[in-house]
């Protein structure tokens, strides 16, 4: 029913131009409808002493994370911007392992769209974090020619 | 009562050693206790398309003002960590100005302590973002002497 | 310059229309413009086992204050609806003392409010628990003549 | 590996005794290691004006349904309290259809427990609410034999 309208390659080259910040660092590993895997290489710049991945990297990667959710499933619309998002910190990732994310649209509305994701260190069954993200999406005249 | 056990400097080398990747971005304002007020330089990294702050930016600066409120009144305490967290977005930030975060602690208990954070766009008097953020306090023998 | 619309007769009339379930239990104590002090009186069906207010109780005062809040500026709209919260639980309240919640709207949008609670156990000096709550407002149109 | 230590006969006892105020409303359909599927009736008191069930309904089935799943894995231990919680309503259930909720625990901790509730209105495939929800588990020899 829900259709993709943004595929994996689209949607990198899109993170390029928003995210110019973390372009690189953030893969989409899998793409279905209303789901998207992804995956954060962790370098030092990610990590805290006592070894492990530091508060901000995780929010980074469920937020843009959702990004590429909702955009994957709207299109392309780049100013789609978070209202509010929650987040649980369960278990310390390892410092060496990448973290992957799993972002479920849960409601895709015509104004707000929210998400559920899972963060996970690679290796590990379990994950270290959740969070739930809102996303406004701006109505399609705001965006267009 | 409740008193300070870290002073300006003191928590700037902290951040320092903590989160060198935002060391001198991120400054301590003023500190009362229970209280701080921070102030976040914004460059061009902390950008999106159509000028506004990203939404990392403003978790990285809830998320380590928190943090600082924390440590000004448990000490020297690092591997204090986030536990979990809120946060909403309430209105664009101007892409010119710097934030500042007015960071209370509700609640600081012998494991959690629990913060309130309002962020500002300089020079608008309505806050830009809320946020709650609940850091999870090491017992003192975990920390060495 | 925003001002109260509906005032505290008016807010009491309207409470017992819309939330009957609790109409009496929760007064409005004082209202200024994007401010409002609620109380609510704790009875037995409130109560958990070991003497303590139930989430359930804390969550309706936070969710009905908010509600308040938002029709005191908003004027007669009763279909604004919740739409996301978040609560920290943060010290026992006492089991023979009524509840006072104090929230502040943080924003006033057109088709969104939010706002910012601290519920305190009346005598303490300390919130007992503090709560975020966003609320739709319905367009003007939506509710009738 | 996890392994219920409570049944379902056995949770439906301590939630008389917990919550007598929700007994017979809140059923226990499923349960699984880490996992819990529950019920909530519907009657007129849980309704709000147009016909919708109210926020502190859907608030109360989360709160009681991670209350039971964090106990069919630690066992009778009544004073496990809500710690902290967020929920997104994104949907209007309907006016006469009971609610399901899924609750898995995404971790558990010795002190903390973390939850994910999914709610559903029946009949409809699409949740009509999520939370999240933690709870302190307290240490076995603070509620005795």
């Amino acid at each position: 029913m829900a259709e993709i309208k943004l595929n994996i390659d689209a949607l990198h080259d899109l993170l390029e131009v928003v995210f110019p910040q973390i372009a690189g660092q953030i893969q989409v590993v899998s793409l279905e409808p209303m789901f998207v895997r992804t995956r954060l290489a962790i370098t030092e710049s990610n990590l805290r002493p006592g070894g492990t991945v530091s508060g901000p990297t995780m929010f980074t990667l469920a937020d843009v994370s959702a990004y590429i959710a909702v955009l994957s499933m709207v299109g392309n619309k780049p100013l789609c911007v978070t209202t509010s998002c929650g987040m649980d910190f369960m278990r310390k990732p390892a410092a060496g392992a990448d973290l992957t994310c799993e972002t479920r649209v849960l409601k895709l509305g015509r104004a707000l769209a929210v998400m559920d994701c899972l963060i996970f260190s690679e290796g590990k069954p379990e994950p270290v974090a959740r969070a739930n993200m809102t996303y406004a999406i701006p109505p399609s005249k705001a965006e267009g020619v």
